[in-house]
């Protein structure tokens, strides 16, 4: 089930109508005029994995994505029982601004709601977490080709043999994300990631998958298997999956998460994130 | 002949002291104080290649560094018949400065001296050229391994199938070093020679030798070969003998380089030269 579930490839594939701003895409998504994926949604803004644990809990996970910069870059944070986090919007209500949230208890799937209004409770805390459309963006800017955009699917992930740093109820495994480059381009995607440490940053490896416990690649453990060429080298980065992995391996009595593909779009710009 | 002139195979390999500025290593050289290769001479100072070619063909040569700025990135130019670069040194004098020097004729090489006073002509205009001892510092302070550091060897350097971009009589291949790296190495030390352009800056190629014409890691053209275990990746940095091995082949009627290993010791030092 917790597989499945962390999957995303029965998203639906349709590329929503692009909406020019964050703004505007999460109005519109809070009047339920925009239910699907948030995939090219307000290009340029940045989107957001979503966890939301009780307060109980946040201390501990603030904690494990603070030691895990790499996997769980921490963009915003709510207070407890506070819907808004300013930092990344002025306008916005976590509880209903994301198109479709999971909800768990216990470990177990429990809702699939189109806004959180009625499990909402007062020691709730929000944690926004970046995500790689942010970095994707700017190395299609940069002329790199992208195979599981080209293949029209998911990113293929993969669950390593690299351990978390782990922080009361929160361990697991690092999971990567995985695009074959050319060397030249692997290059110049390290480079360019390197730029963005807000939304992982630099790979955390490139060309030896066997060195972190990746046994295929034809077999990702989250979305799509994707050809890689003899002249390619395997390029993987720390995934935003490495956090729900570990909190649905923690089994919290509850939590929220996006539904997969359906992040929080903010007002910041991915450009803001770049530190040069 | 041509091959053998450029190896440094067969430089001393005693550590000189290290004298503790670029200043005072190079008034060193100049009282002939100190006769040997200059690595590990005056830590933390700015090297360079040595090329002196006749004003007829400089133009052609200053066009071809900035056309091929990764193998050929140019730290410093004279004035005709001027010994002098203000830019690298205050107290700097080109024909005494360097511990041995190689004087071509027609290709051929016709003296080794330790000065160049009698071979100085009002026409010659000198080419300081940056050097991999700039960001090899970088990357040993940074804790990566330098292999053939670990062999206390040459670095291996190799011929590509990369064609440089040509100008007059100058064209040729790639000439590319290689250090052999586990992946997370190979990415910090891509983000770490990104940041020194001005010394042939981020690798130009990454993992797959075959791709650029490279057949057999273990038979170097110029170098020695060093292990890389099954564990790492062979990462390949632009390499100043790509300037020396074109001007060789245009065979000018005069020139001037440094002898293998024995570099142009400036008072620029390497932290100068990192971008960020």
């Amino acid at each position: 089930m917790q597989e499945q579930t962390l999957a995303t490839a029965s998203l639906r594939r349709e590329k929503p109508e692009a909406l020019s701003t964050g703004r505007a895409a999460r109005l519109a998504i809070r009047r339920n005029q925009h239910a699907g994926p948030t995939s090219g949604l307000a290009p340029g803004f940045v989107q957001a994995n979503l966890a939301i644990l009780p307060q109980a809990l946040a201390q501990d996970f603030l904690q494990f994505c603070q030691r895990n910069p790499k996997p769980c870059p921490l963009l915003g944070l709510s207070a407890p029982g506070d819907p808004r986090i300013p930092a990344l919007a002025d306008d916005l209500d976590i509880r209903t601004d994301l198109p479709r949230y999971r909800v768990w208890r216990d470990g177990a799937l429990v809702d699939e709601p189109s806004d959180i209004a009625k499990w909402w409770r007062d020691d709730l805390v929000t944690f926004a977490i970046g995500c790689s459309f942010s970095f994707e963006q700017a190395l299609l800017e940069a002329g790199i080709e992208l195979r599981h955009m080209t293949c029209d699917c998911t990113v293929p992930m993969y669950r390593t043999s690299v351990e978390t740093a782990a922080v009361g109820p929160f361990h697991g495994p690092l999971v990567v994300s995985m695009r074959p480059m050319k060397p030249a381009d692997a290059i110049r995607a390290i480079q360019i990631t390197t730029r963005f440490p807000s939304v992982h940053g630099a790979p955390v490896h490139i060309g030896k998958p066997e060195s972190i416990g990746i046994k295929d690649l034809a077999r990702p453990d989250w979305g799509d298997a994707v050809p890689v060429h003899d002249d390619e080298l395997p390029v993987f980065w720390a995934c935003g999956v490495t956090p729900q992995s570990v909190i649905m391996e923690a089994r919290p009595d509850f939590c929220i998460t996006h539904y997969p593909g359906a992040m929080l779009v903010t007002d910041r710009r991915n450009t803001e994130f770049a530190i040069m």
